[in-house]
């Protein structure tokens, strides 16, 4: 019988409140069923019921159970409404895919937080080296506020807008003009307002499996049917997007097409070529997420599919946060003017605007002479990295991970070839020391891992890939 | 029969546009009735065919009509999600509410954004030369940024949280701690994340009438059902709370104590302890907005409710905008740590987060010894304004007006005394030079409007409400 770990750098009450997740997401506990009384949870698990008190109080911030005073906690009956952090797992199930593995990503996050000698493979963004904090501290302190400025623009600052129009074409091949612009605070911000604004909860949609987690579970809350995109070594398969219309109606479709998150891949020319023409077809949006082409590596920028799309179906999102300060956190969705409008207008009712001061930063980083250098430094680094992981890889896992070498982007995805429980090798590797984000997370199979090599230090790298052999040898047993 | 008016600053296509959107919220044209064709409406209002498909383009960019290829423009059927930025109106209507009028707001803002010399009574922010902008412009020179100055801590930047937590009890008699705060993008934001995450969709919710519209038209989008709580002279009525409640199972109150807008009025202490004491009893929560009390003037900063709430039956919620610089967008809520924790994790699937570099300046602002005498000098000045208000009034619209000299804030709430239409009197004003905003806008019976005497410059007040009086005596008649 299951108990917590009091090995675990993860706190007790985190263990159990997981362990109890689990169980109501895989249905052990349905929604609307009563949950064990604290009393009894406390010595089924051995620890004190204060921990129980917490693990429910927990559950109960994530809208899991619910309880009223004088009667038992309850699994909560209602998750479906956009407030509910929890996905519709059961949902998500239906469709096929893998369920996304929420708890694996608190165990990380939690480990990280308490320990900050662990070699991180996980966190999807860049080492603090790699962003351009001198730059921007530069443009900052010659920078003047002005509250006339344009803060109550609802698209946005209207010079960052005019300079990203520019900086698209030049970079992008994508020609629009300010108006056809809204500036977000990211891509989760984007990927919100658009499933907010444009789509209604019930409607179907269609997104590359595996994919970036933490849309999925938005995607969920605002209750939208999930159907799974596959993909392969050549990016996403279109030919499976006609029967997912037939046979569920989707309403749109959401990829990821240059190094994609989490796999790597590049959307080869005539796959992207098939997707534009069904999708043209069947009168079907795609939403581009676009955050990483400027660092491919040993070739021109891949295009992305918006500069292709004569038909406008394409709503184009993009971000700095991956290649420039992810501290300004700026974000930007390109689309027709209509939508942009419906969008900016949808968003003042959740806030005015944001801070013009990043803006006015970002503005004039896009278009100072520090940009295209640093970019450059940037695509060196990171190739610097991942020819160390991969070197480290061949030296201390050879024949244990099977991968293919990504040509840009911040992400390798290996395969694990022995037989490992996903979460036994997870705890091995904390456990050493060392983070990465089991491919579960992302809806794939078992036996996948995604390696973030642009996060640790170049000089960490392989000591991190030691440990992971360590741990993968441990989980193997 | 209604025609645009030609001689109109605002738009041709825009007065077609409001014009269809008052008769769809009237109910004139329900909802899935088909609209007019757009050469029929163009011969009706005597207009080019394309003007007429510019408004409804307008319209369907709010979501108000729908047209499918080959088929009719026709009022949209389904309003009645979080997406719907129009607000339920006849939900509004059945609360015995009178009917907010957006297409004010627009016709306002339009007017400004064409005439940059109108006299603006309008706008609800303070004038440029408010803005302490050489102190925040100081403090950005000489603020570093730094990647892991905590961008990605969901609650906010922890020194910004620090220097809140001072501050609060320092100038708000709230003891807290940074944990038991989060940080917003302002009230808008704050008052969104509470309606998304803590209530559901046709949960009843009380609001003082007459209230800040912008939060009207958000809950209606949440799908909350509002019932509204009386307001006088002295504040909020908290008698009619008990019925509300036995009622329409209220499940919050929402009430903006100190220098209420738009009536400025100030929450007497007996009606602050009956409103306590019943939201107490009947286990309700409070969400106080409390922008503006560091604006008192010749008393002492009036308390916030929170001070006063022993049983923790109160969500507070703050902002800059108002006292500070605007264009850093920070505002704050605080909660019980579960709620902020609940707030904080639900907001992470909207956006992950916001810049830490306006968060990093208002906690250097805050703990500045520039940010008191910048008070200081606030207060000054809104009272130099209010004085030069009151005085034009009595001047040039002795008898016209009746209204209240409030103790502190932005806004000067009247009674327009003389029976004339809202739009009529708008339309005089605008077309005079200055603006200021009807009454009804905020929910109130017609026949009164609010100043925002913060926002024009001192020394155009005068001429400003000599330009009103004669709008007043044009409509009048």
């Amino acid at each position: 019988m299951w108990k917590p770990d009091r090995e675990s750098a993860v706190p007790l009450y985190r263990q159990i409140a997981d362990r109890l997740q689990e169980m109501i997401v895989h249905g052990e506990y349905p929604p609307g069923s009563p949950l064990p009384s604290e009393r009894k949870l406390a010595e089924q698990f051995g620890v004190n019921r204060s921990t129980v008190v917490l693990a429910y109080a927990e559950l109960r911030s994530l809208g899991l159970v619910e309880s009223r005073p004088g009667s038992k906690t309850q699994v909560s009956s209602n998750c479906n409404h956009a407030a509910s952090r929890t996905p519709e797992w059961h949902r998500y199930a239906e469709n096929g895919g893998f369920l996304p593995n929420v708890p694996f990503l608190r165990r990380i996050r939690d480990a990280l937080a308490q320990d900050t000698a662990i070699i991180d493979f996980a966190s999807g963004k860049l080492s603090t080296d790699l962003s351009p904090i001198r730059e921007i501290n530069e443009i900052m302190h010659s920078c003047t506020y002005h509250p006339d400025n344009g803060s109550d623009v609802s698209q946005g600052f209207p010079l960052l807008r005019e300079a990203l129009a520019s900086f698209l074409e030049r970079n992008r091949g994508i020609r629009t003009s300010p108006s056809s612009i809204l500036i977000t605070s990211g891509s989760q911000q984007s990927l919100y307002l658009i499933s907010q604004c444009l789509l209604s909860p019930g409607d179907a949609i269609a997104v590359e499996t595996p994919s970036f987690t933490r849309s999925l579970s938005m995607f969920q809350s605002a209750g939208l049917r999930i159907y799974p995109l596959p993909l392969d070594e050549h990016g996403v398969r279109p030919e499976s997007i006609r029967e997912l219309y037939s046979r569920h109606r989707i309403k749109m479709l959401f990829v990821n097409p240059n190094f994609q998150n989490p796999t790597g891949t590049l959307l080869q020319a005539d796959r992207k070529k098939l997707l534009l023409d069904t999708a043209s077809e069947l009168g079907l949006p795609i939403v581009e997420d676009d955050p990483i082409s400027l660092t491919a590596y040993n070739m021109d920028y891949p295009l992305p599919i918006k500069a292709e799309d004569a038909s406008s179906n394409t709503l184009y999102i993009g971000s700095f946060s991956k290649i420039a300060a992810a501290g300004l956190r700026i974000g930007w969705i390109v689309a027709p003017k209509s939508v942009i409008s419906r969008l900016a207008d949808a968003r003042k009712q959740m806030d005015i605007g944001f801070s013009v001061i990043p803006q006015q930063i970002a503005a004039a980083f896009i278009e100072s002479p520090l940009f295209m250098p640093h970019l450059d430094r940037l695509r060196l680094q990171l190739q610097l990295k991942l020819n160390a992981t991969v070197a480290a890889l061949h030296e201390h896992l050879n024949g244990l991970v099977q991968f293919s070498v990504p040509q840009g982007g911040l992400h390798l995805w290996c395969k694990i070839v022995p037989t490992v429980q996903d979460g036994k090798f997870l705890d091995e590797a904390l456990r050493r020391g060392v983070a990465f984000v089991p491919g579960s997370v992302y809806g794939a199979e078992p036996g996948y891992m995604r390696l973030t090599y642009a996060r640790p230090q170049v000089e960490e790298i392989e000591e991190g890939i030691k440990r992971l052999a360590a741990a993968l040898l441990a989980a193997s047993e």
